[in-house]
């Protein structure tokens, strides 16, 4: 059964625009809260990216379609998940939904392995196994 | 007694730069995110700055200091409290603690009620009234 | 032949993250400085979104592919054009070359207009003569 | 005669809010374009802060006052200048004027040169240097 890491936030000022609903970078901002709760979630308290360590895991695919829009104070939910762990790569899916349980937002992101001269290595054990198994 | 709202947060992976660090930004954005919910406290779940209402309160300063740094993944605490109401002006201090409980950052910002068109108006009675309940 | 607008931009010290490279929401902000750059050029100087016009042109899908890594002070080119007008909807692509004209990120964005209440509504006519004039 | 830098820029949609400014956060990142800038001015072409030089130059006490308000794509211009040079610290002053010239938001920021322990350290020669030169 899929590991799901779910955040109760709420629209900051700061993630408005002048439209007077969420800039859509604001979107983004929220998944990779949930994203990292996730991580916290399957490595044990383990924070997540470290800047300090051999390998990284940049993203080499976003994307996010908007259904409904989120306004200034709005309460909402971020879900995240591990949608595909591949050799080198991981891929998480991701829900926004408003107060009203409705879809507002859903995203997915595409992560890739790569050592510190940015070649694509594959995930370390630990992690893939973590990965795995939220699958 | 003073009121005093608390958020406890945790410093997000955008949050921080390439120092490793928070870039500085974000401790404002922290702050915003208190005063935000002291609002909320005090005008009873109303949310704070509405775009439609025919007043607005801009901020006319902001300081911080910083004394500790904070990075990703720390949890901390922070504090936003009233200081000064003034006719058209209230003034409001901040304070985040680490997961220590040391003193990280502290701030001040000020904001002034103005009209439509951009002039300096009192306060509306209700959130003046608020605003002074807190002191 | 297709209207391209282009940006000479430069990665600011704000748009890094603890990895050392730009957060990935840095690339989108590039990607709506080159889109509303392209919508200036298109509009004889209009300043592109207007908040008071009586329709809305919220994004519906956004999308972004990260190809090399963008650094902090990097010079970097971001271009956008019209990719696909529809009845109510607009598409653009974007690409963003490093210095050394490499490319480093692509993206597309799509935007559906809507009335105040949210609902499609067609293109405004002189948006959508712009706006094909440009593919 | 000290030496200003000078950045020509354009708010960007996503620097503003709900209220239809500039969210006042965006005025930080404009000072922080400017600084930069004069630090390349001032260090021939080396791009400022280095993630991986040993010291750091952390941010102590940042302010800003707010006269007039910035709203979606007006141009405005941004300097930056040194204003006094310590042992181990560094204070910018900024100005940001609107499109008429008029003062619109000005800033002062402290920074102070640390170890990579965190600990106050004098400001490396060639840094203090190039920062003397400026005054």
């Amino acid at each position: 059964m899929p590991v799901v890491h779910e955040e109760k936030l709420r629209v900051a000022w700061v993630d408005t625009d002048a439209s007077g609903r969420i800039h859509y970078t604001a979107a983004l901002r929220y998944f990779e809260v949930a994203e990292h709760g996730l991580m916290r979630d399957l490595l044990g308290g383990a924070p997540g990216p470290d800047p300090n360590r051999p390998f990284s895991l940049p993203r080499v695919h976003v994307e996010a379609d908007f259904k409904l829009a989120l306004r200034y104070a709005d309460e909402f939910t971020c879900r995240a998940r591990v949608a595909h762990v591949g050799t080198s790569s991981v891929s998480y899916r991701f829900e926004i939904a408003d107060a009203r349980g409705e879809l507002a937002i859903e995203g997915r992101i595409v992560a890739v392995a790569t050592d510190l001269e940015g070649r694509k290595t594959p995930l370390p054990d630990p992690l893939r196994k973590a990965l795995e198994s939220a699958l």
